[in-house]
């Protein structure tokens, strides 16, 4: 079958090239997730105006952790708020903004990621900007949206170490480009599945029948389970995983996901459940201690919401419940390949008290994949 | 390796009997989901006290439905409510008993499984049953747990051929051994990935050191999406799957999970939510038209909630949230095992207008699967 | 002040005219709550197209009971859903239909009401109903919205005495006229705050400014606590009350609320929030063992929802979140009229096993209320 | 009416002494709010162990805010965690904390309110005093609760200045006997029904048959609708609202519940929905812009939560949920009570901009309510 061929060469080509360069994606390696096709980038910012920006803080010894900030669009985000929904897969977190997104269907802030204990430093630094922005002057109420991961294992994250203006920088960065992935922004000092977790992302582009909608994925990985890649059971041969699982497994999973699709935050809320499917399929398993949080945005123009508006009402166009499934497959997809991405581009990393996590041993993997890709039927 | 030996030896000794005989189950087909053990029967009557019941109606040309009902102990459910949880994957069904569940963290009935139109018929029944229990002369409230998929491709449905007669029986002949799984009870006419689907169940036992317990699922499978079987991608090789999924990939999953682990409701819900992931790793993507619930019950004695009682405070023991996770693992694998036994075990049915839906090709999935067992690293 | 004056003399009239003839609501004894004005029947039917038929089962010595039904409009409802949303106040009860109403924000048959034992017999009839609707053939899925509260004090509810028949009549009988309240339909055998209990409307109009939107409610008043009418102490003065409340209070309250102002089903469960804040004004606790439920439809033609359509998108036009205070005001204060509306009309009524539940002591009570209107500041 | 008479002689004297000496609190003018008995000191410091503590600031001109925290017992809360749980009545606000206390079912911080935009202080201030604590030494995670309302218009909230020792004073000055209410703390530049609100307290003893446990209510109101005292319809009397609520209703209430009561989460979420049946009895509407939310804690000691513990299990006593109905009512009554002491206890402030908010006018309201206590029967 000349798919497979394709693939095969694909595979064979990123082994080798996997040696000669870094930074190579699942997909470079020829790991083709799911049915649908990805956007140019395979990226969240293939989805219209959506930016994305990091702030790496590699310090000394002890200080491995960052910021990652995501924009729904280039605009006020507070004077043109955008349709959303959080989803708490699992709760032991401190994501901050749930409620009222819950309540009012919308997100007024760019949505900042970094490390538990620094919540309260991107919260403060959202808040002055947004306070601040031209048009806001008489602005009281900021709902700030932030998520965390624990990078405490490699950082020192007792020292609180992201200031505000580490998370000002992710915003103004922002750009709606190639994505750095890895050992970047809120996920320079994650793990995941025992190996280096990171920031990943990837993309989904619908049929023209399913509506052409574009879906975006991007992940800060720092949980457990027992992994697989595409199907590979590679958690389960490699012995990589913990019958007890008493707190080995432990650790989070953010998930931010953006589409142009136009959805209502009910639609939204649904579709945000999904991203954990997808998570599931890396092998996740949402341990006790893991904070689990999918935040879903639509960035259709024709769904902004405007702060101060004439009139009672609003007319909007938005996808009916029974056009939803496609959308539903592209978070799955995306997410699984937004959480590979991130090991795939993660490296070695040692950190605090000289505590090092090793990456994911791409070989071994390979290998494990390469006889299931050269014998697809 | 000696495993993979092991496993090639089984594989293809399976394959020779699933010929002589049907009713083979994922792993006598060499098919091991996951790292954890399962119990003796490998069936959610593993789990001690619980009961499962079917009746099957198949009649004439039209009728293929059924009732499977579901014990969490034998005695007067009613005078000995069990803790329990009810959480809701995709909410597009009409699934009974819901809000009382969450509110009051019980179940006071057996648990019924039917086709959507005969929900009426097995609450109906259900409280008649529970009226007329010895003990229960004077209760005047009875709030019934019934779950359903919509069997209507292959049944006649609108015809509602489910009588309280159907449902009493499946009740009354619960037992705890073993389980039909595939064509039976409330599986006798579902479709699932495009395949016969039905009734699966499977089981897993934690290590001592993580408590030792027992927990066991059974499924309702009548679901869609891209089936995948221990990670081989079988709905993508065989193209078996639609890019828009307007309506083709929609269903239904019921999945009741039990355990004799000393848990409250708050922790069932938790693991109630896991059952999701597991359903993910079949290729589930819990379309619009989905109704994916997940009944979850602790059927430990201590916690047993009588319906009166001297005193106001009740004392119980119930696991640490930081003993959950080896209980998720296993709502997982069990999950995602029991969705492959009523694949496994349903065979081909000619119902409704001769519309016909094929048995899983379990030989061309079998090549696929062998391809991965003979080459596992 | 000429509007006290007013009072007084409608209070005094009313007084003497509640001896000639019964079934006079609050505001005909001068209890007049809140700020906001009723429509022209201070009616849930003053919202255009609302419909709203009883049936009534009073038999022999231990039959008190019967059905009520609503409909959100005159047409094939399954065809033309409604947005709506469904708050659970407390979760105790039996109702029907919560998790689709959930998930896809809509209601898609007539809500019907009746006593907790024959909720399956209301979704039996609505999913027959649904089935032979002109137009409905092919249907094979119908998520019946039934609600319930237990009139097992005074009817024989064991007996399960409503059929089918009973529920088809309640909704070929609706009309949009006046709505009989008191002892009819689903609130025949029912009882509140000690007394006679039974069905209860009413309705708000908002001024231009706000929108203009009509807003009714109807209630099935069931459930207890410590009665205030219209802020007077009732219950504390007549000590009608007990300080344990372990069985006495229970009991239940259906609510229904039905608006013509254009609302999505998040903002709508918003305001069926409210509906509780309405409850607690006539002194509703909300108590262990009640079911305190309520439905909320928007009925704007501009927000149905088509069972099948052409295209992926639909546009609508909804209140914005800033518009939406109006109508929490207005459902308070509608709520509570239609609690005291249904004490005000219910009559003395001997039931099963020749128990009586006495209906509101008027007399005693107008005296309590007399004062304060009579020395208003 | 003897009862009637000593009310009297306390509302007149109350009247008299009102002149004299501000800081009269509801009870002290003759207004006694429902059923139940308070505590000795009619404030949530009646909960045995709990702690409040206020840091006040009133600067120049334009600073009018603080700081109240309110702590479950005087030990490690983070090692000996509480169960507890959050309800959100209307979600317009920015509370830290949601998620893990609904996942877990504990809090493990100190619970701090103060304002909108001094959450992330408030949440830092709370990070850095747990990992300080003895015996936190390796914490690298903390859930901080933090509750807030928006006190914008007397105070200069933009320029966020609450630091962080203005937090940790509040904790470190927390005790357990009477509480300043009023303008304090969090209070300080609070409004409620367009009068000065601010910390408001109150308690209810249950009687020795329903269990005799205590349960006390802190509320920061800063919250709008149709005033009501005792069931005196103030709000309407005085035509101090409006019809189209578009903005002048909004605001928000923070209530925090203690008891003694062995409780697990799942009935603190139950008893927490309360609360907001006790504002509704104050005149409150849960406007679109209001963030009310109720924090619900058991502080019985046989409940707490160790951080780390021998063993999976834990043997607990908790209250049955046929004995919640009293514990919903003093809730409801403690609410109320504590709402109305935040009125009577505030003052008439000036602030940002010179904007002046005026204190309750007593006398005019206890003259509407005078009549209703003279004449009760």
């Amino acid at each position: 079958m000349c798919k497979s061929y394709v693939l095969i060469f694909i595979a064979n080509c990123s082994l080798f090239l996997s040696f000669a360069q870094d930074q190579k994606r699942a997909r470079d390696y020829g790991i083709e997730i799911g049915v649908l096709q990805p956007g140019a980038l395979n990226a969240i910012t293939d989805v219209s105006g959506v930016q994305v920006g990091h702030t790496t803080l590699i310090e000394g010894e002890h200080i491995r952790t960052g910021v990652t900030a995501i924009l729904a669009h280039d605009g006020n985000i507070f004077q043109e708020k955008v349709p959303a929904a959080i989803y708490i897969g699992n709760g032991f977190g401190k994501l901050a903004g749930y409620s009222q997104v819950k309540e009012l269907g919308n997100i007024e802030t760019p949505i900042v990621l970094t490390n538990t204990l620094n919540v309260a430093t991107a919260i403060d630094a959202l808040v002055g900007y947004s306070l601040a922005l031209p048009g806001n002057e008489n602005v009281r109420s900021v709902n700030a949206v932030v998520g965390e991961t624990n990078d405490g294992y490699l950082n020192d994250i007792r020292g609180r170490h992201v200031d505000e203006k580490a998370v000002l920088d992710a915003i103004l960065n922002a750009n709606n480009g190639e994505v750095k992935e890895g050992n970047v922004g809120a996920g320079t000092g994650t793990i995941c599945f025992g190996y280096k977790g990171g920031i990943g992302t990837a993309s989904r582009v619908l049929s023209k029948k399913a509506g052409g909608y574009t879906l975006g994925v991007l992940v800060q990985s720092n949980f457990g389970g027992v992994l697989e890649i595409n199907g590979a059971q590679v958690g389960k041969q490699l012995g990589r995983y913990s019958d007890s699982f008493k707190y080995e497994a432990d650790g989070s999973c953010m998930m931010v996901v953006m589409t142009d699709a136009p959805l209502d935050s009910r639609n939204l809320e649904r579709l945000a459940k999904r991203a954990m499917l997808g998570l599931a399929k890396t092998g996740g398993i949402a341990s006790n201690g893991s904070g689990d949080y999918v935040i879903a945005v639509s960035t259709a123009e024709s769904c902004r919401i405007p702060y101060r508006a004439e009139g009672n009402t609003k007319t909007h166009t938005t996808l009916r419940n029974e056009a939803m499934t496609p959308l539903f497959l592209a978070t799955i997809e995306a997410t699984e390949e937004a959480i590979l991405n991130s090991l795939f581009t993660a490296e070695t990393m040692t950190g605090r008290n000289g505590q090092t996590i090793e990456a994911l041993p791409k070989k071994q993997v390979l290998q494990m994949l390469k006889k299931e890709i050269e014998n697809p039927e």
